[in-house]
């Protein structure tokens, strides 16, 4: 299954030349900054930087903070708001939440308090109280499923800035890891098991691809999927939050072994652990229907769709094979499928094998952490 | 100095009605979802909803959110870098990681961690090396200034919302008040000192009127002030930060009774506590060159400016008397200036008067917390 490769600074961690420079750069001037906390009795973790959420040490708890946005599926939403006189802007709020709070549960942080960003073009898009209205139940119950406090927010009007009628909607959590010991590191293990969580569909990434998709059908966001729904009523399924789920194994003392919030780069995130092992996934999920319609009429082959969509899976669990029923058990109890997909193997160099696919992604593909 | 109206809802606290009303129904949403992290043993403190900083309590420290933004300000730093081929961006950056931590310090809380949200229109926004390396170590600088760990951020691009050439500076921090002593609540004496600190410029508030002003200008953003700096320079002094003055006056032990970041609103800030108290302004701190430029060139009335603009006042600390020569004195050693500027009575509204001009602002007009 691994076959050994000449060993690149790619395969074994993270790829500078590939990151794009502007994170790089950043990344090298933020370590700088680390130290200037230590008088307050707080020290960063070193490892987290690069990870999904930022931690600090102190003596019985770590604290996690987590920047993240929405993109662009508010134009869906704007466009499917004009067609059918639903704003769907409670599923986008849904949507921005569950990008911040599953980025922190990635490392065993449970979200303490959430903040929105919601800057306009133009104050008057606030006169639309519907949609007002919408954002605000979406985002609260978003803070009720991902089990925090809404914790205030920024409200700017950015004239000349931000498109007018259109919104950018981002937000940052504050988390805690507590105790210690709940903590998730990459800990992955030789013959590990892959449990995938499903997704609710096409989640906050990929969303230019699929308004231009749109735009090439002759019926646009209406077009029917085949289960009769449509097209933009799917993109715009609220992403699962998957807070309920880690914070369940956790105290049930599943020991995680590692995670992945599989966002951008689709199934190349399940290598995001910088050591190197072979990710072999030998079983795939319950294809949703809006990846099959995404695929024929992009069209997008499998290495492009597997490699940026969740294509229904929305979150990776890697835990000893002991520990799979368990998982599942959980998920259940909560409403959400999950599939024992395959296992971990050691290996030289990174690489995501989907066998019922033959396609092999390589570390190097995967150069922004 | 203190006259007797009637009482008003408006007078003695927030003021719904004035309040827009997406930040009313928000305030509202959010609170019914304090409760979900009591499991994890923290709470929320209720008072600083409202407040710049939102706050959880522990039993032996306070936590603290903030979610802020730059506003418009990178719109001049684009001008002038057209101009003159600087890009500003190392300025403009502290001025949004200022905007972050002024906030975090007004109830005591000193930054830990200072994460970047940087949304562009189109990726090749990136491509200027030059602009990119300035935004990098000016947010770099600021986070020194401000003591604390710059912790990761985001840059998506965002195609169709944020209007090709320009970005979206926002950011959030978390952050610590300990011993719990050291929280600043609106603890409001009757005789109160006023001491205001001083300001760098404009700060990132009111920039839309600054724009239009260089607009009306034959000379535009080159139009030299009285001290011979062109304006668009002078627009964009970077805003002091003041973590350092905070933390040293509660290293040394002044009682701060309360503490405003004089942001938007201007000099009306100075009334944010809910308590009613009137702001007797009897000295005012030294003009600087900008404040004059602005109000010849509006024309801006001082009524006008003092309650949109900082006027040369940044931050006000309000102490007892027998405090205020050791707050000017760490100021001072600070490289800050300082300006025993009044005292505050007991009222039966709010109100801001500036002796020195003649105003008076009554709570009524600060509706907006």
């Amino acid at each position: 299954m691994c076959e050994n490769e000449d060993m690149t600074y790619a395969g074994v961690g993270v790829n500078y030349d590939a990151m794009d420079p502007f994170k790089r750069d950043a990344q090298r001037a933020a370590r700088e900054t680390a130290g200037n906390i230590n008088r307050l009795g707080f020290s960063e973790v070193g490892m987290s930087r690069g990870e999904s959420a930022y931690l600090l040490e102190r003596p019985d708890h770590y604290l996690a903070h987590v920047e993240e946005g929405l993109g662009t599926k508010n134009l869906v939403a704007d466009a499917m708001y004009r067609l059918t006189g639903k704003s769907y802007y409670d599923q986008i709020a849904q949507d921005a939440v569950a990008m911040i709070a599953n980025d922190m549960i990635t490392l065993g942080a449970l979200p303490l308090s959430m903040a929105m960003h919601l800057a306009v073009g133009d104050s008057d898009w606030f006169d639309d109280k519907k949609r007002c209205h919408d954002l605000i139940e979406g985002w609260k119950k978003a803070c009720m499923l991902a089990r925090c406090a809404w914790g205030g927010g920024e409200t700017p009007t950015l004239k000349g800035v931000v498109v007018p009628g259109t919104i950018v909607l981002s937000g940052s959590a504050m988390g805690v890891v507590q105790p210690k010991g709940r903590l998730i590191t990459a800990n992955i293990q030789h013959d590990d098991a892959i449990v995938l969580i499903e997704s609710s569909g096409i989640h906050a990434n990929g969303l230019t691809m699929a308004r231009k998709i749109a735009d090439n059908l002759p019926n646009g966001y209406l077009t029917k999927l085949t289960d009769g729904r449509a097209y933009g009523e799917t993109l715009l399924d609220p992403t699962h939050i998957y807070v309920a789920l880690i914070e369940g194994c956790l105290d049930y003392g599943i020991d995680i072994h590692y995670t992945a919030n599989i966002t951008g780069h689709g199934w190349r995130k399940l290598m995001r652990a910088t050591q190197p092992f072979a990710y072999i996934i030998e079983r795939l999920p319950i294809q949703l229907p809006i990846f099959g319609f995404l695929q024929e009429h992009g069209p997008i082959d499998d290495m492009e769709a597997y490699g940026n969509f969740n294509m229904g899976a929305g979150f990776a669990l890697y835990v000893s094979e002991a520990d799979v029923e368990k998982v599942q058990g959980i998920a259940r109890s909560l409403g959400l499928n999950s599939f024992y997909a395959g296992h971990i193997e050691k290996c030289e160099t990174k690489k995501v094998i989907i066998k019922p696919k033959n396609i092999e992604y390589l570390g190097s593909t995967l150069g922004v952490r």
